[in-house]
Formats: C-alpha cells, structure tokens, sequence
C-alpha cells in the first residue's frame, strides 16, 4: 500500500506541475505562446505518462473524483479511498510549491494572476455564471469517468486505456478551460487555490462538489446500465466495430 | 441491444458537446484560443475516447453515416439501422441543449454566432460554393468510412482501430472547417440546427444526404474491391510494412 | 497487385488531398488558421491512418521514395516498384485535381498562392536557399525511410509502426516547411505542381531526386549497418527500454 | 555494440536536428508559425519515432541523463556509459551542424536569435533566474527518467513505452520552455551552444549537472521505492486500471 501511495503522490504533483505548470509559464508566452490548446494537451500528457509509469503500481487515479467514481463502479475498495485521496492533495500542493518557486522567479510575477486557479462568475476565464460552471464540472467529470470505466473495462482493448484516458482530459479542457478553467479533480483545484486565497479559496466548494458527484454518478450508471460483457449474438459473427 | 443503444447516445452526445462545445466555447477565445486545429483535436478524442470507452458495447458508430456504411460494407445487420440512427440524432439533440445551457451562462451569448452549425454558401465559414460543399462532405465521409472498414478488419492490428478512426476524424476537420465547417455525420450537423433554425435547417438536408452518399460509397468500394485478404505470396517472405 | 494498386492510389490520393489540402483551405484562415503546425498534423495523419486502413493490403508506401527504400532496404520486390511509383503519382493527380474542384468555390481563390507547391529559393516559404533545399530534402527522407525500416522491423513492437511513421512525418514537416514547404514525397510534389504549372513544374527535378535519394541512402545504410537482430547479450538480462 | 552506438548518434541526432530545427526554422514563422506547441510536440516526436525504429536495438536513450538514471535504476550496464555518453553528443553536434548549413541558407539568419541554445537568467526565453532554471530541469528531468523507468518495466503495457516516453518529452517542453528553452539533456544543450559559443558555452554546465543530478535521482528513488511488482492483493480481484 506505501507503493500505491508514492504513486498517487507523484502522479497527482505531476499532473499540477504539469497541467498548471503550462498554463502559468506557457500559456500567454509573447507571441509564440501555446494557448488554451498546449495547456489542454499539457493535462492530458500528465495522465497519459502518469498512468503508463505509475498506473501499474496504483492504477493511476491522480484524483479524487476517479477513485470515488471506480468505488461507486464497484473497482476500487472503499478502505482505500481516504488514504488515496490524502496522499492526492498532498501531491497537487507539492506541485503547486514547486511551481510557486519557479514561477516567482521572473521578474514581474505575481499571483494576482490567477496561478491556474478555477472559478465562476468573474473569476471565470470567459465570465461564465454559477450554473454553467456547476453544469461543466459535473458533466465533464461524468464523461471523463465513464470513460475510465469502460476503456479499463476487460473487454476493452489491452493496453490503450492510459491512451484513451489521458487524451479525455485533453479534450476535457479543450471545451471548458473557458468556462472554469477547468478542474474535474478536486486536489488539482486546491494546490493553487491554496496559494492565491481569497477568492479561490471561497469558491473552492465546487470544484469538490460538482467533480466528485459527476464521478459517482457515472460509476453507479455505468455499473447498473453498462457494465455486463455483450452477449448478443452479432449477425455477421464479427465485431461491428474493433 | 438496449446497452448498445445506450452507448451509441452517450457516444453520440459526447461527440457534439466535445466538438461543438470546443467550436463555441474555445476556438476564439481572446488571445489563447484553441483555433480550428484545437476544434478538430477536440472532435477526433471524442471518437477517439468513445471507440475505446463504449466500442466494445455498441461498435462506437456515433454517426448514422457510419451506420450505414457498415452496413453497406456487410458488416452491420440492416434490422438495426433505425434504432442506431434514432438514439444517434437523439445523443445530439441532448448534447446541443446541455452545450445551450453552458454558453448561454456567458454575458453576451448569441445564437446568431452560428453554434457550431453546418452551411454552405454565405453560411460557409469561408464563403465557399454549393458544389465546394457537396464534393468536400461527400469526398471526406466516403474516406472516414473507408478507414473504420480498413482499420477494424480483422487483417489490421488488433487494438489500434480507435486511434486511427478518431485521428481520422480530426484530419478530416483540419481540411474541411473553412468549407462547410465540415460535418461528414448527419447527426452532429441536426443538433445545432435545431437550436439555430432558419438557415441551418434549411441547408440541413446537404448534411444527410451528402455523408450518407459518401458512406454508402465506401461501403460498397471496400466490400467489392478491397476486402478479402491478402493471398499473394511476398517475394521476401515478409510483410513490407507492419 | 490490383487490390495493392488500388490501395497505393488511395493511400497517395488521401495524403495529398488530406496534407496539401490543409495547407491551402486552413492554414492561414483569419484569426483561427490551423498554421503550420496543424499542416504538419494533417499530413502526418493522412499516412497513419491510410497505414492503419490500407497498410495490411499494399504496406503503405504512398510514396515513391519510401517503395524505392524498402527496396533498397531489401523489404520490396523490385518488379513492383513501377506500378507503385505509377499508381502513386496518379493518386496524387487526382486529389490534387478534387482540391482544385473544392477551393476554387471559394470567391477569390488564386493558384499563385502556390497550391501547397514545393520549391527553394523566391519559391521556398522563407526564401531558403537551393543547397538548403536539398540539404533539407535529403537529410528529411533519409530519416523518414530509415524509421520506416526501424519501427516495421520484426524486433519493433507489432501495431506500433503506423503510429511511429505517421507522426514521422508530422515531425518532418515541423521542422521544413519552411524551407521546402516540405515534399520528402515525389508524388506529392507532382499534383500540385501540374495545377501551378511554371516555377513549380520547373522546380519539380529537385522534389524528385533528392527524396529518392535520400529513401535509397537509408535503405542501404540500415540494410548494410543496422539491419540484424540484436544478439550481444544484456548484462542486466532484461531490456534495456520497451 | 557498435550498432548500438550506431544507432544512439542516429537517435541524438535526430532529437537535436528534429526538436531544434522546428524551434530555429519554424517556431516562430510569421503568421503561421508552430510556436512552442509545436516545438514541444516536435522533440517529443524525435524521441517517439526514435524509440520505435533504433530502440529494439539501442534502447533508445539519445540522452546522457537518460543513459546515466537507467544505470541507477539498475537497467543499464556501467561500462557502456561513456561510449553511449560520448556518441550521443557527436550526433548532438553533428546535427548542429547540419542545422547551421540549412539554417543559414535563409538570407538575414543570425546566430544571435539563439540556434536554440538552453540558458538561464538574461538568456532564459522568459528572464527567469538561476534558481528557477535548476528547480526546472532538475524536477523535469527527475519525472522523466521516472516516467522511462515506469513505462519500461516489465509489469506495463507492451509496446506502449516509446509513446508514453516521446509525449512525456513533449510534456517536458510544454511546461519549461519559456524558463531554460528546455534541456532535460546535456548532449542536446551541447550541439547548439558549440555554434553559438560565448553565454551559451558559460551556461552549459547548468545543463549537464541538473538533468544528470535529476536522472540519478529518479533511478534512485524508482529503484529503491517503486521497483517491485504489485504483490499485494487487489480486493476486488480485478486490476484498478489498465
């Protein structure tokens, strides 16, 4: 169990070194900066390279809303969720001091900038309201759990889980950096959150609330709606689709 | 067949409120936004991550064109064409409505920016003609198709079929968007229309027929030209490439 | 050799309609183009999903540099290679022939904006110089052809080669569009170039031998030096990477 | 072994030539440049397509802190360090070269604008300090020599590691370029500043000491934490994920 803990740990500091790391140092870069789309791709790879390195070892979760949606999805023990969850914000906090110290060292650096933080309303990168950001958070979590759940399924194709699963987070935010600056993972949004204050810190209540409900809810549908092996016969005896 | 049903609207919402929500919500943001190359990443994971999250329950179709391509290709049984395509345009229906509700929470949303619809003419992103539509939507379904026929034969790598269909997809929209702001699936195009109206619906009938031609096409093409294996002997004893 | 003639003809056809194509309909659309590195993309995706859906029936060549390598690399009859190299060119005839048909609907359009033409000098996108030119076009064919023969080895692991030689070329062309517009594909300079006529058909020699040459330089190098099956045995007895 | 050392200078030569050729020639383009998105996918790309093809025979390292943390982690053997050590840096400055000849065949280029040479304070692209430069490449070193030691060991997915390893690289870029133009590799830092000379020669020894200090340390830490299969059994019987 140490092992599943310094893989989370590493795993989840690696997704906000990673994911919001781009966002702080890379993102508005004059000129050839990598935009909205590089810090969508910059989550994604997080999880993509996290889960190949790390996810034998603890399966790769790196967020709250994951492992409370695998228990709800009857794949993840419950005896295990606080000690995961503990070791995940532990990570995405590390990860946020460390950004913190390399981020303060240009000249000019400030944190009213937002330091990737998430919120509504004005602290919405777009001005979105209360209920767009309630609305994005739960259903992207929703997707993006659901389709943990099936490309980890058995019948799923050997190996192109971490594929699949990384690259969800990268068209996660691809739609709604806008919207909340997009979380889906509660320890993500409290690393920064716990830097900037003030109004993150305020707002912070929705980005545990909205991802870890999404997550339940779509490890109790996939579980009660999907999660059989498909015994149908097929009428041309081959697989519709690979 | 009511899990397959189930797959294929969950698939079928995710890939317009992914795609069109990364086209409304993100592709002009003010200085960072993701573009028409980050709209196109964003439709190819939706497929992408479908095909390896619910392929294995429904074949991952998400789009009647590809329904009946299949089924043209002899690989999907006639009996099960109306239910795939009517949970299809349904997923899109609902995607269209939670995509509404998010952007609608933004100071100043406007259904008149288009909402991520299909068109041609004056409607075409870039002005181009009726014909310049219909040779694009008809060329690019048709070469879709054919590649889900080629890459999920049970001659191609096992496992990979999902990656290059949903890369597939992006290709397809990073040449098509200036021109029809590409569609190449009926259902993503009815979607948007719906809430749009007017001239969306009115050119709707282009995005049915166009992409079900093209599909039909492949279908035939591949069944009757490509599809058997490969019984010439090598001259080198092995394959000339993987 | 039909079903492999018919298989080379698409697979060349998509490149050109799906990388060249890019280029002139996308890459500099106002405020959202794709850009150069969303061209690199198309035309890295059009061979990986062609080898994905096309590879198993003809091995995806698409290109008569990379026939004439795996020639030289002794992976290819050499009976063959004239009516790939023929099929090829046409494919690539053709879909520069369907891209006229779709971008001349555009109010405006003008075949002096190069039609995604290859050439050096006044030609080149930067103004690079011939010995650039040729540098660039050897030096780029050369490693193309030889991960080519590197990832379709059967040491490589199995499924993996489409991937690898897909983005092989999208990393090519990150890297020399500027100086070429990038070719390191003689077919695929051929298409446009009929369109463009003058310069274009005038600078055509160098699109032709400098990537047959560099295809042939890696063949026989990784024929002659790299080519045999890795037997020195491992101290530590177990892989040194994947 | 000679192939071996064959194919690490064809391998460095490769990230070098591919990763700082893009950020040279291409970067920053006008109004259609790849910015450092696309620098960061193309180095990743370099060690993707490098992995697949020269891997099975070299193990694909192109990287002295690569080389130097595997034998920490008890993967490679002590004795081949210096001749894979050295022959990384001969591809390194090769490339270089055959860079400068291409580069300089633009009419205006300067050797001034950086040839992509790594620095710190004055000289990193963003002004960031001392300090933040060796945080940065000994923190981005460290995850990924951890991430190669992850996704090669023997309890992941076949065949996925050259993915998981050339994005994780691409990863790497997305974040620090804009604080030391990103190094995470002595040899690469050697090919440019060779050409360049004065500051970037001064500021080389930063790019040896922190990644080599970073890839110990991650062999280290995997080696002795990490670097034991799963043994503990799983309460639900079935694997978390993937």
């Amino acid at each position: 169990m140490y092992r599943k803990c310094i893989a989370e740990f590493i795993g989840t500091f690696w997704l906000v070194l990673g994911g919001c790391g781009s966002a702080v140092l890379a993102a508005a870069f004059p000129g050839v900066g990598i935009g909205l789309a590089g810090v969508s791709l910059a989550f994604g790879l997080t999880v993509l390279t996290g889960a190949y390195a790390l996810g034998p070892i603890s399966g790769g979760h790196f967020n709250p809303a994951v492992t409370v949606g695998l228990w709800a999805g009857g794949r993840f023990p419950a005896r295990d969720i606080v000690p995961y969850v503990v070791v995940q914000v532990l990570g995405a906090i590390a990860a946020a001091g460390v950004l913190y110290l390399i981020a303060s060292g240009k000249p000019g650096f400030d944190l009213a900038g937002g330091f990737a933080s998430n919120g509504y309303g004005e602290h919405s990168p777009g001005n979105y309201s209360l209920t767009s950001a309630v609305v994005t958070e739960l259903v992207m979590t929703f997707m993006f759990v659901l389709i943990i759940l099936g490309a980890t399924h058995t019948r799923a194709p050997v190996g192109f889980a971490g594929l699949a699963i990384g690259l969800a987070l990268t068209l996660v935010h691809l739609v709604s950096i806008p919207v909340t600056n997009t979380s889906v993972n509660p320890a993500r949004s409290t690393g920064p959150a716990l830097f900037v204050g003030g109004w993150a810190l305020a707002q912070l209540w929705l980005f545990w609330i909205a991802p870890l409900a999404g997550g339940l809810l779509a490890g109790w549908l996939y579980r009660g709606l999907l999660d059989r092996d498909v015994t149908e016969p097929d009428v041309t005896g081959r697989p519709t689709r690979g």
